[in-house]
Parts: structure tokens; C-alpha cells; sequence
């Protein structure tokens, strides 16, 4: 097992990755404050792991809450099933909530949690790729709505974050390959020795190895607490996590919630996000096409649905939460392996983008 | 006008007291941030105040928010008006929002404030005497879930709070004296120079005297944020304002939200943590007697709901967020002018305030 800590002051926490981490109960159990737990899980993941953890807290009256899975129920009304399961079951300040799945579940668990008698304390235990390396660690939560993708929330942290590489086993495909987006996400935007390391061992992290997994998990955790413990609330520097995200968010919004997959439409939104940055001659055509290949081998798409034209682009990316003061702020990429947040991109530049990054409709 | 200052470090903010201020356009501008403002008020309070304040913003493209009156609509559901508003009139993280109204009001817009987009500033401009003295300041929000009052929620400070004394010139009668009960709460808990202050001019506040007001409001507001500096998450002292508020929210619920005032709630809550702490000999019968007679005075009540029978007000009870581990904790008087917190309560002296305080059904 290897720990990190993503060091906020008095708010640190430990993440701990490894293999068979679901089944040390101590690991979960040194991180209950008070005498009770509940645990929000989805139908998927449910019947997987459920029994373990539920085994580790049988002693601290656990309640349980199993959501239905997909983006499409990450919102305010199911997110009220969670208050009506902890009211129910008279669940008090001290009560300490445990996210058990993937990205879904921890984002709505945590705002769950931040809120359910003013905040209560809470645990990640993510077991999807994506999660993994990116949801679960530094303490977004929140919901969608309908006019726009995580945009009723809060900033609050973990207590901990339990990563239990097992879980990789039973993760489906095109789960795996939406994992590896936010992955190549951290060699785009801040790590370009990893982005050569990827180049060298995708192979490796689509054939599940295991070792290629660990390494990859950790060093994507590492780079994500750095940036969190440099600028928490994201007045800054944490803005360049969000590579592809504007353009993401579009197409999950547009398309309908649960339609493509997070990771599928950041790996388009990072694919165009360096189109942009190549025609503002800060990438070469060369990166921009190692990049592509990349995104590609790892299963992912790297245009926008054909079905969204690009002036519904314009409007869904209008509601971002980086637009200020009514400009739009993009993240690009200066280089490959240093990303930008500017609202300095012309608006030429940004609609040659949207016209020429599209699928054939 | 007079000043007081919340102190909390870099999340201090300014509390403002006087005649007229909602007239002083600088007074609100100079504490919004960005280009943007958006007004959540509701349909009593638009027509009384909404024009003037929508004059000093006007250059601000601001968007208002007109809710139903009542306790009853502080809900999930409600809440989410607010964010179809923001969200269609793309509100950008960098627009302050404006509450303008009661205690619901201000808790609904500071929750929806605290959750927008993970948090945008806000700015509290109460317009009842209860919002003035209590709500207004501290930085509780929330909103209520059929299973429990103030249930879902965050601590989120306000950049400010504008009290123009001078709105309460249209408040019903029945507001007023709801109002009272969290003035005399400040004189019961840490302030017994004021409970004697409020035996001799509690008549000139029925009579709306306005100096008698503005003293009485600096008063409260000079205690409560002492009391939330000292202890601004409640994990101490804060604990205290709650006097009556355990029996207050199980009224609150018990009657289904709206059917009695929350000032009426927690007045006859008081009453009873008051006999309570007469059964455990913290108090004496003649102070209880002149708890009662203020109380009254204030046109107050000072006994539980006939309808309300002792069994279903422990149930109720049993789900309010002071409940730590399983054990009730109340608030209760040590002696006139100080309250504490205790989870030592015999179940035998509750069960007789509560079968003893109840109005003939």
C-alpha cells in the first residue's frame, strides 16, 4: 500500500492505494468519527462490495443507501433520497457517510454530506478508474441540473480516501477507457514525463496490470493533491484540471446526461482543446496529433457529436462555471505538458474549432 | 448608523444598523463583487422593497428571484427556483447574491448562495425583526425536509448584512412579536442585564419606538456575533442560541411548517426549557414566573400544542441535530442570563415539562 496526503492544514487527509484495501477494516474504521455510519452506493456496485464494507462497520448500525446508477440521477431529487434515508433512520451530526463507487456517487454522497445537518464527515472509496485518480480527491461534490453539469455543490473534504485497485477488475470496458482520459488529462496539463510513460505502457493499463494501474493511480493522485493543496477553492491554478472540461460539460449537457460517458467527453473536449491551442501556434501539429493518437488508442473520441451544431456549442458553454464577468475562460495548452486558463482566445480561433472537431452528423 | 464587525478572520464581514439604510445605493455596492447581481426576496416583501433596492443595482443586470411566502416553501423544490433563475439568466460564479426578506428568505438564498456554482457571494438585507436579531447574522443556511426542520444546509457567511431598521414599520403584528422571542433569548442565555432592559421597555417595542428598536436589535446582534466568533461551527458555545429551539422545531415540524411562526415556536420552547431547568433546581419558580410573564407579554405563547402529545414530541425530538451518539442534548438555563448544554437531562423531568406544558387540546 502507498499513502499521500493532500495537506490542507487542519483539513489533511490521507489517500491510501493499493491492492485488497476493501478488506483491512482498520484502514475504514480509524476514520469514523462517532458511533455510526451510512453507506451511499449505487445498484452496479452494490452487490460487488457492499457486503465487505458493510462487514467492517456492522457494529456502528449502518444504513444504507443504494442509488440508481448513471450520470442522468446525479440530481437534486435523488440526491433528497439520500436526506430521507439519513432522517429516517435518525441519523445524527456524527454520523459519518461512506461513498462507495464511482465519480457519480462520491460527487453526490459528498454534497450529501456537506450539507446534511450543515456537514458531516465523510469517506471516498471509489471503485472506478476515474474516481480514482481524479472525482474522489480533493473535495468537489455537488450535482447537475439541467441547464448545466455540476453546478449546485460544495467544496468539502474527505476524511479520508480508501483507492482499492481491485475494483478495476470488475470495471466494465468502457468504463476503464472513461478512467483513462482524466489519466492522460495529468500528462496534458502539468506531467510530460508521465504523458511519455503513457505513450510507452497504454497497452498495459488497457490489459489491466496491475502494476501499471498502481503506478499510474498514484501518480495521478500525486499531481491532483498538488494542485488541490496549492489552491483549494480554485481561484487559480486548480482552473487547468478542468482541460476538455468546457467543452465536456457541453456535450454531456447537450447530449443528455448519461448519453457519453464523463471520461468520453472530456477525451473530445482535451482533443479540441488542443486543436485550439495548435491554432494559436502553441502547440504543433506534431503534438497535437501525438496527443490525438493517444486519446484514440485509448479508446476514447476525440470529436464533438455531429448532432450538436456549433452555435447550441456556443450556448451550452456559456453556462460554465469558468465564464467570468460574462468572458469565457478556457483552459489551453501552452505546451504539451503545461496548461493555460485564458479569456484572451479569438472568437475565430474558438468557432474554426467547433466547425472542424465535429463527427459527421 | 452604527457598525458592528463579525470577526472571523479573512471571512470577516460588516453588520450595518440604522433608519434608512436600504436608501444608501454605496451601502450594497460596495460590497458586490463582479458585474452581476441577483435579488431573492418573496411575493410580500417584492412589492413593499424590491423597486428600491433594484435602483441602486440597476447597472448590475439583476436578476430577481420572487418566492411564495411561508415557512412551508422553505423546501428542496423551492430552492431549485432560485437555480433555474440563475441558470437560465447565466449567472456566473462572479454574481452576488442579494437576500431581501425574512428568516426564510435568508437562509434559502444563503443555502442556494453557498451551493451555486460551490459558492458565490452574498449579502443579507433582513427585513423582519427575527431576520435582524438572528438569522441575518452567523451564517447558518439551509433549508427544511418534511422529517425535520433546518436539515439540509451549510455554514456559509454573508459579505455583509444591511439592517434598515425602518422595514419593520410594515410588519405584521404577529412578525413582530415572533421577532421578540429570539430578543428575549439573548437576555435568557448571556445577557441578563437586558432581560431586565427588555422587563422595562419591552412595551415601547410592541409600540414599534424606534430607538427602543435600534437599541434592542444593536443589542442582539453584539451578542450573537460574539457568540459565532467564538464558535462559529457550533461545536461549543453556539450550542446556546438554540435555547427552545430542540421544543421549538418539534412544534415547528410536529404542525406541519407555517401553522405556527418560528418565533412562537421557540417562545413556548423557551417556556419549557425554562420549567425544565426549574425541575433540576437551576432555576427558581419566581425567575420562571418572570421568564413566563415576558414571554406573554411579548403577546408570545408560552405552552406546547394541545395536539401534540408527549410520545410524538419525543419522536420528534429524537431527529434534532444537537442529538450526538444517540443521547439528546438540550439547552437549558443554569440560571437567568446563562444557559448550557447538557445531555444529563432525567428522562423523568422532561416526560413532566413535557406533560405539564401543553396548552388543553
Amino acid at each position: 500500500m502507498k499513502t499521500l496526503d493532500l495537506d490542507l492544514a487542519a483539513r489533511s487527509y490521507p489517500i491510501y492505494i493499493g491492492a485488497g484495501l476493501l478488506g483491512q477494516a482498520e484502514l475504514l474504521t480509524r476514520h469514523v468519527a462517532g458511533t455510526r455510519v451510512a453507506i451511499v452506493t449505487n445498484e452496479t456496485v452494490a452487490p460487488l462490495y457492499l457486503a465487505k464494507l458493510r462487514a467492517h462497520v456492522a457494529s456502528l448500525q449502518p444504513v444504507e443507501v443504494v442509488l440508481p446508477d448513471g450520470e442522468q440521477y446525479k440530481s437534486l431529487e435523488v440526491l433528497n433520497r439520500i436526506f430521507d434515508a439519513l432522517l429516517s433512520a435518525r441519523c445524527d451530526r456524527r454520523t459519518t457517510l461512506i461513498a462507495l463507487g464511482g465519480g457519480v456517487v462520491g460527487d453526490m454522497a459528498g454534497f450529501a454530506a456537506a450539507s446534511y445537518q450543515r456537514g458531516i464527515p465523510f469517506i471516498q472509496v471509489p471503485t472506478t478508474l476515474l474516481s480514482q485518480v481524479d472525482s474522489s480527491v480533493g473535495g468537489k461534490t455537488g450535482v447537475n441540473h439541467a441547464l448545466g453539469k455540476n453546478m449546485i455543490g460544495a467544496f468539502y473534504q474527505p476524511h479520508a480516501v480508501i483507492i482499492d485497485t481491485d475494483t478495476l477488475i470488475t470495471l466494465p470496458d468502457r468504463e476503464l477507457s472513461s478512467g483513462l482520459a482524466e489519466v492522460i488529462k495529468y500528462g496534458l496539463i502539468r506531467d510530460p514525463e508521465f504523458f511519455v510513460w503513457l505513450e510507452a505502457n497504454l497497452d498495459k493499463l488497457l490489459a489491466r496490470d496491475a502494476e501499471a494501474l498502481a503506478f499510474a493511480i498514484h501518480r495521478c493522485c500525486r499531481n491532483k493533491a498538488e494542485v488541490v493543496a496549492a489552491d483549494e477553492l480554485e481561484s487559480g491554478v486548480r482552473a487547468t484540471l478542468n482541460l476538455g472540461h468546457t467543452f465536456g460539460h457541453a456535450i454531456e449537457t447537450g447530449m443528455g446526461y448519461g448519453a457519453w460517458l464523463h471520461g468520453e467527453a472530456i477525451a473530445a473536449g482535451m482533443a479540441m482543446a488542443a486543436d485550439l491551442s495548435q491554432r494559436l501556434e502553441w502547440l504543433t501539429t506534431a503534438e497535437t496529433a501525438r496527443i490525438e493518437k493517444l486519446i484514440r488508442r485509448a479508446r476514447l473520441p476525440v470529436r464533438a457529436p455531429g448532432s450538436l451544431s456549433p452555435a447550441r456549442f456556443l450556448e451550452l458553454m456559456a453556462v460554465d462555471k469558468k465564464v467570468q464577468d460574462g468572458r469565457s475562460r478556457l483552459v489551453l495548452l501552452k505546451h504539451l505538458g503545461e496548461a493555460v486558463v485564458t479569456d484572451e482566445c479569438p472568437r475565430t480561433a474558438l468557432e474554426a474549432t467547433l466547425a472542424s472537431m465535429r463527427e459527421a452528423a
